[in-house]
Order: C-alpha cells, then structure tokens, then sequence
C-alpha cells in the first residue's frame, strides 16, 4: 500500500495507472473508518484492479458553527485497516494541499442542495461537489463508491457527475448498521452512552413507517405524527429536522422497504 | 473530418484517441468562425495529433436580454473552414443534448466573475464554466486552446482549471484584428457601417493608453479621462461599461505593451 499526499504526485500516478489499463475503484472518505467504509473498499476491491482510498476532512462542507475542529481522526487505525483490506494507495492530502490560499471556485448542484439536510447546512453540499469533483479530477476513478447512508448526498453527487459529463460510474452502497441498528458513522464516537442508547430510535421508526405503508397505510402525514410522538418520548432527542420521502431524493422509507423485500 | 453531434458518442471516441495514445488538442467555439478561432485551430494542429473543434452557442451563458437568439451562425461555412484546416473533428452538439430538461449543476470562479464585464453579463461567466467544463470532460483534451480578446474569460477558465485540478494544459492567443484593428468577433456582424469604422476607437484608445504609459504617466485615472474623452467624441459610442486594468485580471494595457515588446 502506498501513501501519497501530495496532489500533482496522485494525479500524474493515476493517469499512468490508466495508461497501463488499470480499473480504477475510489472509495472516498474524511476516515475514521468504520464497517461502513469498509464495505465500499471491500466492493472495490472485488469490483477494480487497483483501490485508492482518499481521506480528507475536507473544510469546505463543514459550516462555521460545526464540527471541523473536532471530527474524529484515528490515520495511524486507518492505514492498519486499509492495508489489511489490500488497498492500493491511500491519499490523504492537507486542506493546503487540495485548496490554494486563493482557491475561488464552486461546483453546485441546486435546488437538492437546499432541501432536508441542506436546508439546515447550507454549504454543506456545494462543498461536498467541490471537493468530490476535485478528487475524481485528481484520481480518475472509472468507478467511485458511496454509502446510501448519506443518501442525499449520493443523488446530489450522480447527478452533478451525469451533468458535468465526468466519466466515472457512481456506485451507491447499502448502509451498514451497528447490532442494534444504528446506521455506522463517524459521528457516533459524539454520543454519551445515554444518546448511543436512545439513537436507536432513528432506525425503529424507519422499520415501524415501513411497516405502516406496508400495512396499507397511505397518509404520509399520519405516520410522520407517529414518528414524532416516538421521537419526542425519547429524552436525548431535543428536535426532528425533518422527516420526509418525496423526489427527487428517494423516499429513505421505500428505500428501506425495497431492501426488506430483497 | 467527422461530425459528431451526439455527447456519449463524442465522449467514447475521446476516451478511444486517448487510449491509442493520441494528443487531443480542443478548440471550443460557438461557431461563425473567423480568422480569430481560425489562429487557435492552427496552433492545434501544429501542437497535436488530434485536433477537435466544438460549435457550441451556449445558451447558459446569454443574459434573458441578449443575443442568444440572433446569434450568428452558419456551419456549413464552419464545416467548410475546419476541413480546409485539417480538423478531424467537429462536435455540434444540440442545446438539448447538453443539457437535459433537469439539469441542475453550476460552476463558479467567484468574485472574478462579477467585475469587468460580470458587472453587466451577472450569469455569463458562470454558464461560461459550466459549458467548458462540460466540454472538457467530454472531449478530454491534452491542450485547449483560447483567446485573449476575452481575456477575462481566459483567467477565469485558467483559474477554474487549476482550482478544481482538471488535467489540461490552458493555452492563450493573442487577439487576431482586422487590418483597423478592430480585434475579430463574430458579433462584430451586428455593426452598422458607421458603429463598424467607430469601433476602431477601441483599439486606438488602448494604443494611446499604452503609448501614455510608456512615456511615463503613472496615473491610470488621468490616461482614463483621456480615453473617456475620445470615446465620448466617437459618435455610435453611447457609454463605458468599464476601462481598467487591475489584479486579478491581467490589465489589458499591460497586456499590450507586453506584446509590442515581444
């Protein structure tokens, strides 16, 4: 496994790689690698002749009142998992690496950009495309792998890719779950053992709303004031964003329900 | 010399050429072809082995008020004028075949994009953008090729390149005048006889300016008094957008003497 930091070193790599007729997979993360990661490497993996894993906390998405400063960073467990999973090259360059001081541009996919998660993080997404389109431009993957946990972000990113005509085949990858199924997140390392616990709710209420609609229950309003009254009994949750399931991102509960069918 | 209309079969045959190891020079047009895109095809063919020539009139980058619809064309005398130059391809995609009926996506080189003449065209530098870069990842060159005379533009297609790491080398050509030295446009075709001998104060101002400041006047706003004076003498000329020449955008006067030095 290789490491490389520096962009121009990436990039001149990757191109040779193509040369020489290489499958390119790219699994990109912020690391702290959880299963969930792991599982788009592993697909990878199977999928391309050589993986490159990048990780980038990459400070355009973070807003000002955010996370950047304390998002989790373990590179040295990183490194240990990727070599274990038989990755190529890891890329991990500084935020000074990828953005010049003078760094101007924006790419953004509108309207998606301000709905649901966008709605509350309002650069959040155009900072994502930004930096994604920068490393598919660096890495040249023909395939590159996201989680559906994020599952607005995955429709925002194939949709920037078929309008911008990048030649790279987006791969969406179902989520992957704690035991008592939490979907797999950085993130979780925030929670006290009490919100851990009571985070549990999140998953339940997607079960019980499928389990409503599949029930015949059609009145989307009436199985969202379902879902809130659950939230509201749970003690960590203070405040629902929101919770919805209309195009053009596709509805997380009939996501669910086409993953319980198959 | 082929004409490819259609985005997947122009994209297939690019990634094909770059297999076989070709060098793909790209000089992108919105056709009405004159001597002007006539220097850059030939600095494409001298420079590459594949020489592809977009006519493309990019509806994103026209303000609601101006002159999409008007805009001159005639590809059968573009067809005519690239074959005579030994171009091996023409990619005339349809606006439709650009861009679907949701698409969504935009890209932006800030704060260079409203000033100069994004001061008075506020959408034309971003459609700018996102156009070329979807030509750059469709037709993939090595080397594309722009002119001066939109100097603006030319920074800020370089500086989105850099930004956002797309691997092609920008090159600039001078401005190509008319033998008054009216620098070449194809909207130069809207000018009535008077508006077209008028036009030549344009360039006799930068030569004044440029003369000025060789013989030493240090103050840009006195050599703008004077040329706002002669313009304001030349009768089809009824304002001034702007006449500057400051970071980030190379000064146009600068620009001038460089080339009367070379």
């Amino acid at each position: 496994m290789q490491l490389i930091e520096k962009v121009t070193e990436m990039q001149e790599e990757s191109i040779s790689l193509r040369k020489k007729g290489e499958k390119i997979g790219l699994v990109a993360t912020m690391g702290y690698l959880h299963d969930g990661h792991l599982s788009l490497m592993r697909k990878a993996r199977e999928a391309c002749t050589m993986v490159i894993t990048s990780i980038f906390v990459n400070p355009l998405q973070f807003g000002p009142n955010e996370d950047l400063d304390r998002y989790p960073r373990d590179l040295k467990r990183d490194f240990e998992l990727a070599k274990k999973l038989d990755i190529d090259y890891i890329f991990n360059p500084d935020p000074g690496e990828m953005y010049d001081r003078d760094f101007n541009t924006s790419v953004s996919v509108k309207s998606i950009n301000k709905i649901m998660c966008g709605k509350y993080r309002p650069i959040h997404f155009d900072g994502v495309c930004t930096a994604v389109l920068k490393l598919l431009n660096i890495i040249q993957p023909h395939v590159s792998y996201f989680g559906e946990k994020d599952y607005q972000q995955l429709v925002i990113i194939k949709k920037m890719v078929r309008d911008l005509n990048v030649p790279v085949d987006i791969v969406g990858c179902p989520v992957v779950r704690e035991k008592d199924g939490l979907a797999m997140s950085s993130r979780n390392k925030y929670l006290s053992p009490v919100e851990r616990k009571d985070a549990t709710v999140l998953y339940m209420c997607l079960k019980s709303a499928a389990e409503s609609i599949k029930n015949g229950q059609k009145n989307l309003e009436k199985i969202k004031e379902q879902i809130k009254e659950t939230f509201f009994r749970t003690p960590s949750i203070e405040d629902v964003d929101y919770f919805r399931g209309l195009e053009p991102v596709k509805s997380r509960i009939e996501y669910f329900i086409s993953q319980q069918q198959n």
